[in-house]
């Protein structure tokens, strides 16, 4: 049985990380890989219902406090439930969005502090780090550009807040280069693919 | 004005909360206090709609860190729009259970761990402590004979993981006598009263 592993996709909405799922995703299961695709926040049914209450404006002015404490509930029980008993069967877990998102949105976005969100994640997930974690990145308007329909309460917040955000994901890949690969995302989606299939090869074949 | 206080009842279901809840809140309206009346997890409509998620079974099995996280994170919403302007506006909180159910049941009864339950109440509460918290006491076994209808989640837990959460609440008393005050709950509600009244009449006083 092969060793599972655990990969990661993150950046902003707009950045493609969808599209280059569905290429991991198919490149993977033709190499005869056992794939389980999921994300975050979600993933289960509690924490699906979690991303519910969060993404869902209309709760009024939600405490940072409590939606960091949100985020890591339903990363918690994504973790126990799913990801590492997929991992445990030798699976490759590809994950849109993990914890690094918290660190980015809530660290740095919301201003809450590295020090607490990484407190808070290493609760919620048990100490489980990505293998492998393709960020995607994109300058904030062009992220934003390229959203199609309508603008979520996270969407909502204003430019400097998704300044902060992509400040806090340049930062996690300079601290943590060997785990966390930066990827321009601005480029052709082929392009991309095929920077992400070459870290891929070299990371199955080490 | 007169400073807000922050009082919250703590105790098994079936300790008789609720008809302490009652007569403390006729009382202190009869004296002419401003009196808010709240309950956890809940009191806002972010904080009743996790209370949901945590109490109503059929999410399968709920991890033990999601859970706690939960928890922490209605009471951050709770804490931050409704009792801490409330108090600010010089009025008595009244609370039907506080980060100190907390202490009890994940600390003690999932067996979580004192310091970690305690890192994450300062984090939900932005440390802020009840003036006084009212404990009443009973055996496992008469809070849960008392207890009508239905048994929701929490209350399907066995004997054991109810015999810790006393345990926990028993040791909270002796380590933080001056705030927590221990009440034998297996007497006549009007004898629980009494006592009850003779407590808070000190504490308005001083």
């Amino acid at each position: 049985m092969s060793k599972g592993l655990f990969i990661t996709l993150e950046g902003p909405d707009g950045a493609g990380k969808t599209t280059q799922m569905d290429n991991l995703a198919a490149y993977l299961a033709k190499r005869g890989r056992s794939v389980e695709r999921t994300r975050e926040p979600g993933g289960t049914r509690l924490a699906e219902a979690i991303r519910q209450l969060l993404l869902k404006p209309g709760y009024g002015p939600v405490d940072p406090r409590a939606e960091i404490l949100l985020y890591a509930a339903a990363r918690a029980q994504h973790v126990a439930e799913r990801i590492r008993p997929a991992l445990t069967a030798g699976k490759i877990v590809l994950c849109d969005r993990f914890a690094d998102s918290t660190l980015a949105y809530q660290g740095y976005g919301r201003r809450l502090g590295a020090q607490l969100v990484e407190q808070i994640n290493n609760l919620a997930t048990a100490n489980l780090k990505p293998d492998l974690t393709l960020l995607l990145d994109v300058p904030v308007e062009i992220g934003l550009r390229r959203r199609p329909g309508g603008a979520d309460r996270m969407e909502q917040e204003n430019l400097e807040f998704h300044r902060r955000v992509r400040q806090g994901y340049l930062e996690l890949a300079r601290r943590e280069p060997r785990r966390v690969r930066l990827i321009d995302g601005t480029r052709s989606p082929e392009a991309v693919w095929a920077e992400i299939q070459g870290i891929l090869d070299g990371l199955l074949a080490g």
